[in-house]
């Protein structure tokens, strides 16, 4: 077994606490760690806030071998950063002349005289390393303390990353020893999360490394492997074993085994094969097309795309009869089927791929349900359909429709 | 000064921890509680680790008078949020035969059996009140422990908010004391974030109260405001005060005042006006019409839509004469103006809307840069271009080329 090293990120500023702020820092710092072997346990995020700062350090230094705090580090009253670290740790924090005469300088490079309250940013933790910062003035810092490295990166993301990158990066590397950290995501469409579970958790769970963990993400089932090794290729090599045990017990389920999106699969199918495609939509309203217009180089296999919204396009760009619509519906399979011949003659491709449905709120009748959604395939001889009753609001039938199309289209292609 | 009720939230699942999630649920959670008064100090992720997990619910639970833990609720081995919290709060875990009915009726009703796995959903922390989760098979919990309410909601959205509002959010008013927290958000399209600022900050600056928020989001301009007050109405009055000033400086770019998209306030006007639209597509490839179709009720004024991806398919369906494209090319205003008027007269609306362009990373030419657009709108006795030059990635100039358009229809229907 490997003993791995981790890491936790303590993201500081109360603006980060607002409903509409990410910490993107903290995943960019997640993927450089993950890089060099080191793994990622914990996030907090904390307010401008002395004593919950000062016990997410505490109990981080305590529990961690890599700390990275991120932000705090300006020239303001509300940036306690150095103060309550230097406490947390039981350093002093003193005055550093050098670094307060490169602050004084970086001001004069740009012609004016330094703020008093930039003096701030000179003091220095007891036996901290400075991090230069060529981008601001707030200088980091690197501790080693009791075994652990303590590591204050300034907020801001210009400043934060080649800071890392020039003066943290390296220093990590060299405690943590020679592993690393390789992630996969297998993607799974058309089974509920708790039958894949059920069929792959006698495999994944036999294994600590890599480690597996199951979410459920739209329409599709995402299967995420983590695994660590010695080198990126022993890692690797467990996660082609995993995968493979995983893909014998899921077969054609697993569309993408290395995070494509199903837009991607398909389109990478359709241009291999030489094939073109066209697309009739209505309840997607435009989606799929969309979808698969999202992938560069999509002109090449994507023709064209009509969403007959109304029953007078529905016959007039597509040729739907309007017998058909009378006798069955808008939302019915022979209606799904007229759509995706009709949209392969119009544009003389291979394949047409429609898809009519319910997707609610409005527009349920006694015998169909909002979440009723037909999906149909036309190519050369051959026209199929799928009848789906699709669970969810509107925004998830949409998206979840569109996802059974593309799915009916690619197992069509295998 | 009021004093307000402090929460934490700990979001909880190994993949949140990897470098490419972000923890949505805990943003839309905070928005929440401070609509109820009750602002949130502390964030947590903490992966599927069960020392970690117990010791940031014991710390959370001693600090603040709100806990939500998110996720980990799910059936399968690695979801832990149950077994832990009960073991943080030394209680013990039972089995609810009500719950576990509950659990098994609903894959009765999908016309399949629980898988035994599932049973453990029915798991409750003893003395929580169990919160009903129609959207999936796990309960939440509501736990008042010495003082503090924690609540544990699943992990996935629609389950989540559902959940919260239905169930939490009034347990959790009758905690907070009298202040309330009140947001909005302005939109604002056609215009560059820092004209914003330069026209508005004279005004916003002044107020302490409400504070303002300036984002860039995608292609709009995002105005948040936040108001605090003893009653809603006068945090809301503060609100109306502000926002009007704002008017007054940024006019008709301003789309919408209470947080509406493009889509919902375009779809809004077709519809108050009674007019129908039609939309065709190149570079977009369906975008537009699947944001106009993703509001319900919008098959009142959404006829039909047309991702004319070949040149062939915009003569065939739109009718654009083809010496057009040879003389002009496809990314050119004769040919955006063709492609509205011919969508307009194929589906007989009051409005055509039409985007050529190019979205990249392929297809550039000398004089056609990625990122030329043209959208043209036609209406009876009238048609009108705008030419645009999109920075930003395909992703970018697809959205942002369809919010110009939409725009351009908005702008019209004033």
């Amino acid at each position: 077994m490997f003993e791995s090293l981790t890491a936790e990120i303590i993201a500081i500023g109360s603006e980060l606490l607002a409903p509409d702020r990410t910490d993107t820092n903290s995943l960019w710092l997640t993927e450089q760690l993950n890089r060099l072997g080191i793994e990622v346990k914990l996030k907090t995020i904390v307010g401008d806030d002395d004593a919950r700062l000062e016990e997410a350090i505490k109990d981080a230094t305590r529990r961690s071998k890599v700390v990275i705090t991120t932000g705090g580090l300006g020239p303001t009253e509300d940036d306690i950063t150095r103060k309550v670290t230097a406490r947390a740790l039981g350093r002093r924090l003193l005055l550093d002349e050098q670094v307060l005469a490169e602050i004084r300088q970086r001001f004069q490079s740009f012609g004016v005289s330094m703020p008093e309250r930039n003096s701030r940013q000179a003091m220095v933790i007891e036996d901290a390393e400075v991090l230069p910062n060529p981008n601001g003035t707030a200088p980091g810092m690197f501790i080693d303390h009791q075994g652990t490295a303590i590591v204050l990166l300034p907020g801001p993301p210009r400043e934060l990353k080649p800071m890392f990158e020039n003066y943290v990066a390296h220093r990590l590397t060299s405690r943590a020893g020679n592993q690393k950290v390789v992630r996969r995501m297998l993607r799974v469409a058309g089974m509920g999360e708790s039958a894949v579970d059920e069929k792959i958790a006698p495999v994944y769970s036999r294994y600590e490394n890599p480690q597996t963990t199951i979410l459920f993400n739209q329409s599709e089932i995402e299967i995420h492997l983590t695994a660590r090794g010695r080198t990126e290729k022993d890692a690797e090599t467990l996660l082609d074993r995993l995968s493979e045990e995983i893909e014998e017990r899921l077969g054609n389920s697993i569309f993408a085994f290395a995070g494509e999106t199903m837009e991607q699969v398909v389109g990478l199918k359709l241009s291999v094969g030489g094939y073109t495609l066209a697309v009739a939509e209505s309840c997607t309203g435009g989606l799929v097309a969309q979808r698969l217009t999202e992938v560069p180089g999509s002109s090449k296999y994507f023709i064209e795309g009509v969403v007959a919204y109304s029953n007078e396009a529905k016959m007039r760009t597509l040729g739907v009869e309007p017998i058909l619509l009378l006798h069955h519906g808008a939302v019915s399979a022979p209606v799904a089927e007229a759509m995706a011949e009709g949209i392969r003659k119009r544009a003389g491709t291979d394949f047409g791929l429609s898809i009519t449905g319910i997707a609610g709120p409005g527009g349920a009748t006694e015998d169909k349900p909002v979440g009723l959604v037909f999906v149909a395939l036309a190519m050369e001889g051959n026209i199929e359909h799928r009848k789906l009753i699709i669970p969810g609001d509107r925004h998830l039938i949409r998206w979840r429709a569109s996802q059974a199309a593309l799915d009916l289209l690619r197992r069509r292609l295998i």
